[in-house]
C-alpha cells in the first residue's frame, strides 16, 4: 500500500491532484491518508511523528512524505529504504528518524523529473509518480541514483516536546513509551502529571499521561482538552521526574 | 462495503491507522467514511444518527462504529446484526437504536484480543479486524459468542432534540420526518418555525424546518447558518406545536 | 476515474452518501475527492477552480460538480462533455467556463429521476448515479435528453478576483499564469506584489505572486498566510498593473 504524510491539510485540492496521479499510475495499489496535519514546516517534529506512525505498517509499505517549505530550491528528492519500509520525499531530514532506528537502511536521489514540473508541488510532480513505480514493484526505478546519506539527518533519540496536537486535544510527545517508568512524572505547564492506563482511569477533566496507541507517550485529560486545560502548543519542552509510585492525583 | 462511524475526526491519524488495518485484512472491500464527526463521548445522538444514516446502505454493509469513551475499561465490545446490516463497536449503546428499529436482531460478544491490543484504539485492534472478516464472509468468526441483549439499550423513539450541526449549520434532530404533519410547527430558541420543501422555497436568511435527505427533521437558514442564527448546540431540546396550516412566515 | 468537486464540506456525512452510490453503482471505478470546499453558493468561483483543476485530469474522467444552492427548484440537472472530459452536476454556469475553453462541448438535460428523490441532495440521488453509468462506460444513459446550451454560462475569461483560499493561506486568483507577464504587479489590498518563482525565493514573511501548481495566478507568503497579512476574502478584486522587471521588493 502506499500511506501518505504530509502538512496538505485535507480540504485543498493538494491530496486529490496527487491521488489522481496515483489512480493512474498504479491503480491496483491501496492509498492511505495516514496524516495530512503534520505540524506546517515542521520537518523535525515530522520526521518523530512519522517514526512511531510508519512502526504498525506491513512490510512494503511505501511512504510518501511530503513537508517541504523548501520546494522549488535545491534541497534533493529522496528514495530510502528502512528495513522493510520506502520512503519518498525532500532531503529535510523528515525520514532521518525512521532512518536511524532502522537496522538496513538505503539511499538514492531522485534525478528524474518530469517534462511538465511544477515548482511548488513535488507532491504530484516527482514524488506520487516515483512512489507509484515503487509500489507497483520496480526497484528501482531509473532516474534514481544511489548516496550514501541524506544532507539532513536529525539526532534519532527521544524528543521531549509536543510534536502533535490531536483533534480531541490530547498531546503526543516525541518519548517511546517504552522507556518511561510508569512511575515518572510528567512535567508540562507548571504541573506534574502522573501516569495512568487509559481516560477511564481518572476521574472527568483530570490529566495524565499514558502510552498511546502509537507507542509515544501522550498528555491527555479524560473527556477533556489536554491542550486547551494546560495550554500546550508544539514544540512545548516536556521533563521528566523519576517518581516513587505514587498514584494519580 | 464497510461504512465508518466514528468520532475520530478526520485530521489525525486514527482514520488512516484503522483503513490500514482494512486495507492488509479485506483488499477487495470499499470503505466509506460514512461520519467521523459524530458529536464527541456522546453515543445517544450518535445511535439516533446511525439508525438514520444506515438506512440508506445496502444489504451486507458492515458499519464499524466507534464513540467509545469508556475504552480500555470493561465494556465489552460487540458485533450486532440488525436486518441485513452489521455492527460492531462497543456496548454503549450506540447500535440500540438501530437494533430497536429492525425486524430481526442477533448479537455476539467479541472475546477476541490481538496479541497486541492497546488501551485506547480498540476502533483499530479489535474493531476493524473483526469487521474485515464479516466483510469477507466469514460468519461468525472465532472469539464471538452469542448475547440475549446489550449491557446499554437507549428508547429508540423519537428524539426530539439537535443531534448533529452540518458545516453549513443546519441542525439535524432526532425526529423522523414521516412522522411529523406538514403544518407541525417547531419550536427551538425561542422561535416557531414553519415547513419548507427545500432550501430555495424560502427567503434569503429565513428560518425553517423540512426533512432532509437522511428522512430526519431538520433545521435549516436559507444561504444561512442556522445554528449561528438561532445559537443552536447539540443536545437541545425541540417542541413541536400542531399548526393549522399557516404559510411560513 | 470520477472526481468529486463540491461544497460539501468534508465533516458531514454527504461525501460519504454519495460514494456509497458510487461503490455500489461503479464499484471498479476509483473515486477521488478533488475538493470539498468549493466556496459555499458560489458557482462563479467554481467555474474558474473546476477549469483549473480539471485540466491536470486524464481523459475519460467524470467530474461530479455539485455546488447547488438551486437544489430543489426547477433548475435543469446537466452532463456536460468538454473535450474529454464529463461533467455532472446543476445547470448554474458550474460547468461554463470548462465548457467555454473546450474545442469540443455536448450537452444533455438529466430527465431521469429516481423513485425516491430527495428535494435537497440531488449529488446523492441523481448526480452519482448517472455519473456511474457514464463511468461504467455507457454513452448517453436513458434519460438524457441532448440540449444546445446550457441555461446559465458565465464569462469563461480571466477573472480578477480572489476565487479560492487554501489551509496555508495562499489566495488563488482566476487569472491564468500564462496570460500574465513575470514583470507585471499585483495590486491587492493596497499593496503592489512582486512575481517570485517559489516561496523559497522570498524571504520569510515576505508577500509576492506567483503561477501555482493549477496554472493560476496566487498570492502568497512565505511560512506565513497572505489571506491574514493582507486580510484578503474570497472575491476580493486584483489589480494588474504592467511593471518594469523591478525587483521583488
Amino acid at each position: 500500500m502506499i500511506a501518505l504524510f504530509t502538512d496538505f491539510g485535507l480540504h485543498d485540492p493538494y491530496v486529490g491532484q496527487l491521488k489522481a496521479v496515483l489512480a493512474q499510475a498504479s491503480p491496483a495499489i491501496p492509498v492511505i491518508d495516514l496524516l495530512h496535519e503534520v505540524p506546517a514546516f515542521n520537518a523535525h517534529a515530522g520526521a518523530h511523528l512519522l517514526s512511531a506512525l510508519s512502526d504498525g505498517f506491513p512490510p512494503g509499505t511505501v511512504f510518501i512524505g511530503v513537508v517541504d517549505p523548501g520546494v522549488g530550491t535545491e534541497r534533493d528528492a529522496l528514495v530510502i529504504e528502512a528495513d522493510a519500509h520506502l520512503f519518498v520525499g525532500p532531503d529535510n531530514g523528515l525520514f532521518s528518524v525512521c532512518m536511524q532506528r532502522a537496522c538496513s537502511v538505503r539511499g538514492w536521489r531522485i534525478e528524474w523529473r518530469p517534462s511538465a514540473c511544477s515548482n511548488t508541488f513535488h507532491g504530484r510532480d516527482i514524488f506520487a509518480p516515483i512512489a507509484a513505480r515503487l509500489a507497483n514493484g520496480e526497484r528501482m526505478p531509473d532516474g534514481l541514483s544511489a548516496i550514501d546519506a541524506p544532507r539532513v539527518m536529525f539526532d534519532a533519540n527521544d524528543l521531549a516536546r509536543v510534536i502533535y496536537i490531536d483533534h480531541y486535544g490530547n498531546a503526543w510527545t516525541g518519548l517511546r513509551g517504552n522507556g518511561v517508568d510508569r512511575h515518572t512524572q510528567l512535567q508540562v505547564a507548571g504541573k506534574a502529571l502522573s501516569h495512568a492506563g487509559t481516560f477511564a482511569e481518572v476521574s472527568k477533566g483530570q490529566s495524565f499521561w499514558y502510552v498511546n496507541s502509537s507507542g509515544l507517550v501522550e498528555i491527555a485529560v479524560n473527556r477533556g482538552s489536554a491542550a486547551d486545560t494546560l495550554g500546550l502548543r508544539i514544540g512545548d519542552l516536556v521533563g521528566l521526574v523519576p517518581g516513587q509510585a505514587r498514584r494519580v492525583h
